[in-house]
């Protein structure tokens, strides 16, 4: 089998460090000449293509931003593309892409969601080991072929991840609140910082809870700002959840309330007895 | 030189573990019984002793709370202490330690904080390395004794930690943005997916950047209350000057300016060349 990879960056990168030897060849497809020639010279990839030789795989994973997916989705739907082609979109939100998808590729298309990543981008931010023992979201499945879900499935069990069914209208609501709201959170934290005029004396404290907290803020603005596009309805919810639990431990604060402020903590502490 | 930690929990277990064959003898004090048992078979300290044998160390160490501590130097302060006494404080805000420290042992204390912790408490939690290239804050160091100031600088060399002499007032300013306004971020994105219906659903989408987010919101409430109490006003500061971003992140996704987003991401994104 040939498997073409298309956004050779950290998510793209690193499902072909992981699959080296699963395929017969890993074909590799990127708007960017920098990221090809460093994908080729690390090895990601056997061979760079244009984009009409996806034609020659028989998996095609599309790892990069939503709307990138939903055009190149256009893009392949007008090539003569291998009669039992399965496509795998990494896309970081799921309803767009599903509702958007060609009607003559929904068959093809396994629409998945990788819960990994780091805040580095780019073919030398990929890691071999990036998807082991994560968790691999797979929405609305009952429309995908019965083939191409067992081909994606045995791809998935190589790479060692730990799939979940979802609804897409489901998964976009939750990776609101797992993933897009702690993003705009931990940039908050960033800019709050960087707004006092002490700013660099402020950040030689900083210990382990403050780099964790701040850590997704090194994430790129590009990509986040095309997630919380897409994602808007359901970013906004989950950030007036979170804005509504602050205000409560604000107002515990100002009104001195702090047995009922422990009793609050008490419940967050809970969460990790679930996770 | 014979030491005494009070508190053998995380901060004062974790300084007695990196110290081992430093002092003469460790002596060790906690109001709970179990913490005393758990340090002496844990190999922690040497000795466990009553609380008016503290007179017996050249160097005490406070690893307790805030209003342990200031409630700990009034009792010393009836002591016969050893004359040329060092005592350190690790308490995680300095200014009302320093304000409300007994005037015959002012000269004695080296008001220090440690940045340096774990989500996890108790002596079981000690680690050797935790202060290992950490920043030890010390606080008004004109105000104690130039003896006292060596041998603290002597332990500190010792242990291994990067130290930062700071103004009390700057010090807790700068620790409610660094570290306790982030608390009570974690707790509120804690609270706010636990408030969820589908909270199991939603935490099994869990990655890197949920567990980071989240981890802090793992700590001990009942210490947390106490330094959010004693340091309520630079804590209501930095929760304002925290809500003020987050409110310009969501007012520009409601209002769709993702050109000004990207720009806003871009300038937290700055952080990081600063820290």
């Amino acid at each position: 089998m040939v498997c073409a990879v298309v956004g050779l960056g950290l998510m793209g990168g690193s499902f072909a460090l992981a699959m080296q030897g699963y395929f017969d060849e890993i074909l590799g497809y990127d708007l960017n000449p920098k990221h090809i020639e460093e994908a080729l010279s690390l090895g990601i990839i056997d061979r760079a293509v244009e984009f009409e030789e996806l034609k020659e795989a028989d998996v095609i994973i599309l790892a990069i931003p939503i709307r990138g997916i939903i055009s190149s989705l256009h893009k392949l739907s007008e090539l003569d593309l291998k009669e039992n082609v399965t496509i795998i979109d990494f896309g970081s939100t799921k309803e767009s892409i599903i509702n958007e998808c060609p009607a003559n590729l929904r068959k093809k298309l396994v629409a998945s969601h990788p819960m990994a990543g780091t805040e580095y981008s780019g073919p030398k931010a990929a890691l071999p080991n990036l998807y082991e023992n994560k968790v691999m979201v797979v929405c609305n499945i009952n429309e995908s072929g019965e083939y191409q879900a067992g081909i994606a499935l045995k791809i998935f069990e190589q790479l060692n991840v730990k799939v979940k069914f979802m609804d897409a209208k489901e998964h976009d609501r939750h990776a609101a609140f797992i993933s897009h709201m702690p993003h705009v959170v931990s940039f908050s934290i960033a800019n709050s910082v960087l707004n006092q005029e002490d700013r660099e004396h402020i950040v030689t404290l900083a210990a382990g809870g403050f780099r964790d907290m701040s850590r997704l803020a090194k994430s790129n603005p590009d990509m986040w700002r095309d997630i919380f596009k897409e994602n808007k309805k359901n970013l906004l919810d989950s950030i007036n959840a979170f804005e509504n639990e602050l205000k409560k431990a604000k107002e515990m604060i100002e009104k001195e309330e702090w047995d009922k402020l422990t009793e609050w903590m008490g419940e967050g502490n809970k969460l990790h007895l679930i996770m």
